[in-house]
């Protein structure tokens, strides 16, 4: 039973700025003088209408968006996306391009042939493990759009650059790296992200989508599955999330006054995933399982000598404090996901129970 | 700009027990002695399972479920519901049996007909706009299910006794009086009810299904609109939003513990709505909307003389500190709703407030 607060390296649900944390917990019983807490008020009072049009503001500055953008929140994580984007725009015998490097890209291209529709793997990482990110991929010349995962949680990989698609727009989940570098966005027709990574609480995901896009979606979807319901509603068909939508805005906030905007954001996620993997590099005990060049700023997955060692370290360091490093089930070993929210005080602490516990057990 | 709380008869998002804020902020930035918040903590944790079985058991025995059900946290509330009713039963020319009792019922009907289901009306409310409960239905023969909107939040009207089907299961959307009230569960093939107004905050679903239901899904349905994907994986295939499924959890408990089980829950709402009704009916000023035998006992729709005391009533009742009066706005008029968690006290001084009123106005 810890009295305090542990330096936090879960996957997701992640560490959330303690900062916003305290706001929500100070105005909890009374949210802006109305008298309820934010998860009593209506979804349709001026209150709400302020949370709801700040965080699509704070999304648009942070992101650089311009007015042939839309800033919607879903449900249903970015596993509800897979099916939502092959449903939107893969109708009428249209096709797409889809790039698997690992398990969520895998999931994604799945939901896509569950409905039956037309997509090519256009490239893939499984022959080495999914250990790195494609290079000098071939596009389909009639792709509607190109899909690919931005970062791989589970992997650790991540696009250090995103493809050159040429004409065709690139849809992407961002669910691992969303906010955590600034984007060049005109490449993109559709990005989507559950918050519980780098932008909030599970339970609410983070839709960007460009004008055109939604011009191509067919008439008579089901309502809740289709982008044009969400674009004409503000997000406000039926009563969203309310409460992830709040902490999604006071987290954006953060970003904005607290962090300075992304590029600041960015540097900030550099300079820890570098101290990391300097650590890890110069260590003959630790070993980075991505390669180089594909490695994710935001989850450094490692192995150590053996999987006896692998627990110990894991528990080890959650009695010093230091929680969530257990790899994926999948794929075993380590990992610290240093989404945004993670200190450059917790990465060093890290380090530095890393090596401690090299020189004891080493 | 109020400094303490309100008495609150918002529709939904509605008014949660203070026991359950005042729990969830005492724990909000160290749950469970693990030195991280419940929005921080992982959805594979032992202690998030402790939290979602401890909310399915609370479900199972406050509604005497036997193990032919099974308890699902969805998302997208019961607009996707709507949509996955359809979906998942009415493949193959299968047909079923809708019955209209106001807009939420409308909408449901609307759903199954984008996705050119087969689908009957056998009975309506609407020559009356959705005023009452239909009785003395006839039901198809082959209908697979029939589907209820139990409570009809924005006409004031609910179901006292459930339709005789046969052997028809009933699917019902309880959004608006899951919980308020003991079930005869067995008549039921499936449940679902957005949390809002009853048992917690908006973005999370609850589903109750039997497993006679699960068994007649075809395969190769979207992942995530497959009944059978949550009740596999106990609703954890995905991330599930495990804020609003934690504070579910604590107003069960408050269900359970603090008021005692739900035939203690439906004698106070009981007596809650019957001193609203009998005040209204008491009185020439105003006038109840629901035909006396269709009364809701959650929410309560009447009018005013005229729209300007309407406004005049919403608007000195909130300075008042009574909160959330006002008619949805597709009807006008007034309604307090008052759900489980809106105490006897509140209904008092609404009363007391509303014999004011009209002395000062009548």
């Amino acid at each position: 039973m810890k009295t305090k607060r542990i330096f936090n390296f879960n996957p997701g649900p992640a560490a959330l700025p303690i900062s916003v944390l305290e706001e929500i917990r100070e105005s909890f019983l009374n949210f802006m003088g109305t008298g309820m807490s934010i998860m009593e008020i209506s979804h349709r009072s001026k209150e709400f209408d302020d949370v709801i049009n700040d965080a699509v503001a704070r999304t648009k500055r942070l992101l650089n968006l311009k007015d042939n953008y839309h800033v919607l929140f879903c449900q249903g994580g970015a596993s509800l996306q897979f099916h939502m984007i092959a449903l939107n725009f893969l109708a009428d015998g249209k096709s797409a391009d889809y790039i698997n490097t690992g398990t969520w890209s895998t999931k994604a291209i799945k939901e896509a042939q569950i409905l039956g529709r037309s997509i090519q793997v256009a490239a893939s990482s499984e022959d080495k493990n999914f250990s790195y990110i494609p290079k000098h991929i071939q596009f389909s010349k009639d792709a509607v759009f190109v899909h690919i995962t931005s970062n791989n949680t589970i992997k650790g990989t991540q696009w250090a650059a995103f493809p050159a698609t040429g004409n065709i727009p690139i849809f992407s989940d961002m669910s691992s790296d969303i906010m955590s570098r600034p984007l060049d966005i005109g490449k993109f027709g559709l990005i989507y992200a559950g918050a519980q990574k780098n932008i909030g609480p599970a339970g609410v995901c983070l839709v960007i989508i460009r004008n055109d896009m939604l011009e191509m979606i067919p008439d008579n979807l089901p309502s809740m599955l289709n982008y044009k319901t969400y674009a004409s509603k503000n997000s406000l068909f039926n009563t969203p999330p309310c409460f992830a939508i709040y902490t999604v805005q006071l987290v954006l906030k953060w970003l904005e006054e607290t962090i300075g905007g992304l590029e600041k954001m960015e540097a900030l996620n550099q300079k820890k995933a570098h101290h990391l993997y300097n650590f890890i590099d110069a260590s003959n005990f630790y070993r980075g399982t991505a390669e180089p060049a594909s490695r994710s700023l935001m989850n450094i997955t490692f192995r150590l000598p053996n999987e006896e060692l692998e627990k110990k370290i894991v528990q080890e360091a959650l009695e010093n404090g230091l929680g969530g490093l257990k790899g994926h089930r999948s794929v075993g070993g380590c990992r610290a996901s240093i989404y945004n929210a993670t200190s450059i005080e917790a990465v060093e602490s890290l380090v530095d129970f890393m090596a401690n516990f090299e020189k004891k057990n080493g």
